[in-house]
């Protein structure tokens, strides 16, 4: 059961949980109650139980979950039992930081491409990758399956970069520049934000001053 | 009341209840039940009640809160009542984009110097600030009382500003490049993952195929 109209936060909690049972398997925990993984996450059992209620029943009454059977099931709610192939768009700093980055490979994510609009960035070699221009965007995208492109252009290129990825048919946007671009409806666009960030930081900070 | 051990996940969440309040307030919403909250951030009564009640308490018994009074409260408890001076080292792409997002100023963060160790960086405008070298970091910090470092520079570089920052007696650290680096106790450390957002991202992707 997958009813398509979960709410979008709840979508947004469900990568916590997935870490929190990944933890708990490394762990070699088998069964978790609601009030552990409230305990591990600080929230109500309530809350856990209702958010996993939108997918359908995971534990029965009073032993709950198989943490291995409940990874694997949000792991497949989330699409993460596939590989998800990736673009990256802006070979600078950023660009070049995230194409370099380990964390994504363990995490069904893979990057396969990098694409710069810098005639003097193409032909050069990130990580294992060679950049490609813009030009290339299109083919690239359809030979190598790619569906999710990561954004990390200059906020003046961002809008353009978003319609040429959303001409090339790739559905979703990680968009790294602090601008919130439009992408039409079939498109999924998550934005990084800084300020929720920082915001939670200054609470900490204020109690250390 | 303002016990210091809330759990750092209750701490992610504040901003999110400012955010739903700030929505409030500009649609003249005097007062709002944990159940409308919760209808509006996906959670249930019980999970905002007992989050807001680390804070002491805010409602009546069946009466709700009061918007205003509890926006402003969150903005205190999260030390939002006040500007908090930053800075951004490294002013590359992402570094400009930084400088000139909009986002920061009307959330209480105000970036009042760039650097950068790229000496043709140095003496270039981004913004309205001139970017200064690394070496001018420990002075400019105490100078401007910075309280902040934003950093947007190589993944290898990471480390070694966190250090200068540290060392500077910057406490607080955003860091966008797609690695961990180490603080010492005493420093606030958020590192934006891009992980999470797309394990959310195929959620949407998966059913939209």
């Amino acid at each position: 059961m997958e009813p398509f109209e979960v709410p979008d936060v709840v979508v947004l909690r469900l990568p916590l949980y997935v870490r929190a049972l990944t933890q708990l398997v490394a762990e070699e925990t088998e069964v978790v109650s609601s009030q552990q993984l409230g305990r591990r996450l600080q929230m109500t059992p309530a809350q856990i139980r209702k958010d996993l209620s939108y997918f359908g029943r995971f534990g029965k009454q009073g032993r709950g979950y198989s943490v291995s059977f409940l990874l694997k099931e949000l792991r497949r709610i989330l699409g993460l039992d596939r590989q998800w192939r990736a673009c990256v768009v802006g070979v600078g700093r950023l660009g070049r930081a995230i194409i370099n980055y380990p964390g994504f490979a363990p995490e069904a994510f893979k990057i396969v491409a990098a694409f710069d609009s810098n005639p003097q960035q193409i032909g050069n070699t990130v990580g294992d990758l060679q950049v490609q221009g813009m030009f290339a965007l299109s083919q690239t995208v359809q030979e190598r399956d790619i569906s999710i492109g990561i954004l990390a252009v200059p906020a003046a290129q961002a809008q353009s970069v978003v319609d040429q990825l959303v001409e090339s048919r790739v559905r979703g946007i990680l968009n790294y520049a602090p601008v919130a671009p439009q992408a039409p409806k079939g498109t999924v666009m998550m934005n990084i934000d800084p300020v929720l960030s920082l915001q939670s930081m200054t609470y900490y900070l204020k109690n250390l001053a």
